[in-house]
């Protein structure tokens, strides 16, 4: 018998849940002319009552039980939009392992348990997508997936966390301090009351990891990435990231460099004429660079409840084209090989050093000589005249070694003209 | 009995076709597995023999009766990358009633034809894929169908065509004048020797006749669109766009307004912190408003062998994924609607004006009141005395309709006061 309707089971009923709800809604008619079936939202799994009625669900639809979802055959796919990772883990397994093909903006299940996850879809023959999982609405896991197949994937630069975009957009554009940006980003809403996901890299962190699993065909997790936030980046760094004729990001950076990988996240400075420099305010942009691609790169709203519904509306028709077309689990999970990730220690980049110093005649000379003893190669120097005989100085090195940097740091924050190391940015491009 | 390859005929064997051989050579290994199956590319089309041969092709592979190919039952997909309309339909027609998949990067053969190919393929249960049509080696046909899908999608604006961004790069960076860039990106060879087809905006309007189709799915082809190229741009409106904050750049512009529908290629003022403003030089890209998602965009090389070779081989890559689970068709023509094109004169946008008049008291107001009597209503006036009696003057329109504006230059083009209308320009965003 022909199918009439493709019926899903929505699972949470918050920002996004309420989003996919609305824009099923709004496009029913041309969704519905697209995928050539009826798609249409049989029950809302939501504790909240007056939640799910704000967003627009009939009551009769709103239900306290998942396992009215599970045991109904006429139920499709599964949207989990709870979030977590406990209770959103159990229903994704259970709706797997009733058949169900599922769609999930689950950032945080998926870096920490997409292994397991794809291998429940792959026993049961059904799809497990989660566009919405990176990159808000911007389409990129599947053009990765797909679009950009016939590429050896070289590296994945992603500013993927639009709280700390927001934030260092504004400290570079008015030159405000790290503490007054954070108290407008949480007043305006960009920024949650506990910003310390966002603030410390982990989204970010945690994006990375799927982007990278996904580009390099190894699997990567969260605590794989390296990772450190924005905390520490003051108006006095992005004044001189500006001299550098630079952008400061908090970037996601993923490298294959002859089969080992990189994965980290944490502020770097960028050309201001790269196309991510101009990647502003709470958008996101995923820059890839493949072999025969070259560059590419995505940009969009990077959260937001229509944004994300977007892309969890466009798994949930995949999902029913798979349906129609009898190719459910079409594409599988694509992390064939292991390769090895390296340590923090044992990646290369170039560096940004601020320090405070002596303001004396030999003191510019006794620092770069640690730095070259420690083979930490330099490309610039800017040194400024600061107040009661200390300088500021600013080094950029070369490529260098993580290692030895940090050992000549080490060094160098021991001599006694050293009063401070300020800070220390990692550069790209 | 399980498949143990997916066999390819290439047609032509050129920059893109050599670019094919490359990538599915170069990556053999990652593609196999990421796709479970080996890609191979049984014959290749080519009349001339050496062409092949450079490109890497083993000579026994080399054919030139393209009967070979639609009569191999082991081959699965035929690309075609021969160009042009007339044979290459006749070999697309056939391999499809062949029951072959096919994947193509004629964009000037789907923008006259597409409707009849996608009803074959439809007609055979076989693919046609497209992706490198437009945009190089960047995804957006396939995010457009599949990851955007839930959106109704406003406006599309691409920069699609990379010999002529380089161009208006050019003339914008160093000032230089329209003939020396001309002459500069042929020697380059960014331009062909006949540069028509890129400076009068054709191929642009072919892509995006295919974008706006499947945007607004509805079938829009090359005659449907209006075209104006980059002859008449001059170093002078690129100075006065940068005082108005503007770069300028062909766009190609399809919007969906209330169900009618605008599509028109053209020399166009975006503001300078639009995103396409810094798309420079050959690339390209582009961005889409949709409903839900917002503002999205997607950057990328539009040309070149390899990039192209990307989304043909992706293209490629997705047949065989789709031969494989017996999805074959998965993902039809979505042109099910009939919508009205609009007539140029009926679209509404903003409009740069530049005209030399006699440097008179009462003139401005003259051609003012004749803007205001056909309902132009002005935005703003920028005056600048010239030599012997002649000033230079620039309008800046408000969104007005282009019928209005065109009767009201009619009529001021007329007046004695003004020596020439020097050029018209419109204005987006």
């Amino acid at each position: 018998m022909q199918k009439k309707v493709i019926n899903i089971g929505l699972m949470g009923c918050g920002t996004v849940g309420g989003g996919v709800w609305k824009v099923l809604d709004t496009n029913r008619d041309i969704i519905r002319k697209r995928v050539g079936i009826e798609i249409s939202i049989k029950k809302v799994l939501e504790k909240d009552v007056d939640k799910a009625k704000a967003a627009g669900v009939p009551v009769k639809k709103i239900i306290s039980k998942p396992e009215i979802i599970f045991d109904d055959p006429d139920i499709d796919v599964v949207v989990e939009v709870i979030g977590g990772t406990t209770l959103a883990a159990e229903l994704i397994k259970k709706a797997l392992m009733a058949g169900k093909s599922v769609v999930t903006a689950n950032k945080d299940l998926l870096a920490q348990d997409g292994q397991e996850l794809f291998q429940i879809a792959e026993q049961n023959k059904v799809d497990l997508l989660f566009e919405a999982s990176v990159g808000g609405g911007i389409p990129i896991i599947r053009p990765l997936k797909e679009c950009l197949a016939a590429n050896r994937v070289e590296t994945v630069y992603g500013i993927v966390n639009g709280t700390t975009n927001y934030m260092l957009t504004k400290m570079s554009d008015e030159g405000s301090s790290y503490s007054d940006v954070l108290a407008e980003a949480k007043q305006k809403g960009y920024a949650e009351a506990d910003p310390t996901s966002d603030v410390e890299g982990y989204d970010a962190a945690r994006k990375l990891a799927i982007l990278a699993s996904i580009a390099f065909n190894t699997r990567v997790s969260f605590k794989d990435v390296f990772v450190e936030g924005i905390t520490k980046v003051t108006a006095r760094d992005i004044m001189y990231a500006r001299e550098l004729n630079c952008a400061v990001k908090l970037l996601a950076i993923g490298k294959d460099i002859d089969g080992k990988i990189e994965v980290r996240v944490h502020p770097t400075f960028i050309p201001q004429n790269h196309p991510l420099a101009s990647v502003n305010d709470v958008f996101n942009g995923v820059f890839i660079h493949g072999d025969a691609v070259g560059d590419v790169m995505f940009y969009g709203r990077g959260a937001g409840e229509l944004p994300t519904a977007s892309a969890v509306v466009g798994d949930v028709i995949d999902c029913a084209r798979n349906i129609l077309k009898g190719a459910r689990g079409r594409l599988s999970c694509t992390c064939y090989d292991h390769k090895l990730i390296k340590d923090i220690g044992e990646t290369r980049t170039k560096y940004y050093v601020r320090m405070k110093v002596l303001d004396r005649p030999s003191v510019l000379a006794a620092i770069a000589s640690v730095f070259g003893n420690q083979e930490v190669s330099l490309a610039s120097v800017i040194q400024k005249r600061n107040i009661e005989n200390i300088a500021e100085i600013v080094w950029v090195t070369h490529d260098v070694l993580e290692n030895n940097i940090q050992d000549a740091l080490k060094i160098i924050g021991g001599l006694s003209i050293v009063e401070e190391i300020s800070n220390v940015i990692r550069v790209e491009g």
